[in-house]
C-alpha cells in the first residue's frame, strides 16, 4: 500500500507514538488518552489526531486509543510488521553501540552481518554473536545473508565506498553515521545521523538567543 | 545578535556548508562556486545561495565563495567562533564513540568531564584524558568546569534523572541520544539524536515505495 505525500515529520513522530504505546503495553495499559500520548510524547493532542489521520479512522471519541490496537497500526504503516535484516560496516565504538542499540532489536531490526577493514577485528564475534568479515566481503555475504539495509558507521573518508559496495549489493536503505553526505542511486533511500549538525544546532541557539 | 525565524532545516544545512568548506580549505582551495558547494552538500545552488541570504551578502557574482571567509561567518553565525564545554554522562561504547568523535574536537566542543554509575568506570580515564566522574558529582563538576552542554548517552529509563541533574547545574543545551522524550525548562534546548525514529523513517520508505 502507497501512503503519498506524508510529510517527514509525520513519519518521525508516528515512530515517536509507536515506542511510547510499546513501554504503555509493557505497563499493562489498555488505553490510553490522546491528551496523555500526547504528553509522553512531548506534541500536543491534535499532532497525534493530525497525523494518525493521514492513514485512517483511529481510537474512540471519548475514550482514547486501545493501546495494543494503535501499536499494531502504526507499527504496520511503518513497516515495522516484520523482520528487517541489517549490516554493519564500522565496529569501533560506535558501530558496537548502534547494533547492541536495545530499541532496535525490540523493533525488527536484526544484525545479521558485520564488516571492518582492521584485520585485528576480522573474524571476531559481536556481542550479539555475529561474525565481523573483512569489508572485501560485503556484497557477497549481504546478498547471502538477504541484507535490507546497510548501516554505515566507518570514518568519513571510507564511507562513500561502502555506499558503493552496498550500492552493488543492492541494499535499498542506508542509515549513515559517517558526517559525509553520501552519493547514491534513486532507488537507495539513506537516512543521515549526524551528531555534528544536531550539535552546531545547539550551539547556534544557545548563541543566538 | 539575533537572528530570528530562521528555519532549523536553514541551520542544520549551514553546519553542512561549514564541514564542506573546512573540506576545502584543508585541501588548499581557495575559491568555490556555488554549483560546486552545492554537488557536495547534496543541495542545490539556489538553496545555499537562499540560506545565507537570511544573514547578508556572501560570495562575489561570477567567482564564487572565498572559502575560508565564508567559513569564518558561517562558523561565527552557528557560534562555532568559541570553544564549547561538554560534558559527557554515560560512558559505555555509546558515550566512548561521541568523545572521540574526530569532527567534535575540531568544530570547537571539548569534554571537560564524563560521568558514569558503575563504579568499575569511576575514576577510570577516557581515551581523550578526561577522568570519569560518579554521576552524584555531576552538579558539582559541571559548576567548576563551567560546562555548556550536557550530552546524554544513558540507557532510556536513566536519562531524565539526568536531564534534571544538568537542570540545576544549569547547562543551557543537551544533546540526547537516549530514546525518550526529555522534560526540561524552558531556557534549556533539546536536541535528539534517534537512531531508532532514522531506521523507522527507512523502514517505512522501504514498505511504502
Amino acid at each position: 500500500m502507497k501512503y503519498l505525500k506524508i510529510p517527514a515529520a509525520t513519519i518521525s513522530r508516528l515512530s515517536i507514538y509507536s515506542r511510547a504505546l510499546e513501554e504503555l503495553a509493557q505497563g499493562q495499559e489498555t488505553v490510553v488518552s490522546s491528551k496523555r500520548l500526547a504528553e509522553i510524547c512531548g506534541v500536543n493532542p491534535a499532532q497525534i489526531r493530525k497525523d494518525l489521520a493521514y492513514f485512517g479512522q483511529f481510537g474512540v471519541r471519548g475514550v482514547g486509543y486501545f493501546v495494543k490496537e494503535l501499536l499494531f497500526d502504526i507499527k504496520k504503516i511503518l513497516g515495522l510488521n516484520k523482520q528487517w535484516k541489517l549490516a554493519i560496516v564500522g565496529c569501533g565504538n560506535l558501530g558496537c553501540a548502534v547494533v547492541a542499540h536495545e530499541s532496535f532489536v525490540q523493533q525488527g531490526y536484526n544484525f545479521v552481518c558485520a564488516f571492518d577493514v582492521d584485520p585485528m577485528k576480522v573474524g571476531l564475534k559481536l556481542a550479539t554473536g555475529i561474525t565481523i568479515h573483512h569489508v572485501d566481503r560485503l556484497v557477497d555475504v549481504c546478498r547471502l545473508e538477504g541484507v535490507e539495509i546497510g548501516v554505515i558507521c566507518t570514518p568519513p573518508n571510507s564511507a562513500q565506498e561502502v555506499a558503493d559496495r552496498f550500492r552493488e549489493v543492492p541494499v535499498r536503505g542506508i542509515l549513515n553515521f559517517a558526517p559525509v553526505q553520501l552519493q547514491v542511486c534513486d532507488t537507495c533511500r539513506v537516512e543521515h545521523v549526524d551528531f555534528t549538525v544536531k550539535l552546531d544546532n545547539l550551539a547556534y541557539h544557545l548563541t543566538a538567543n
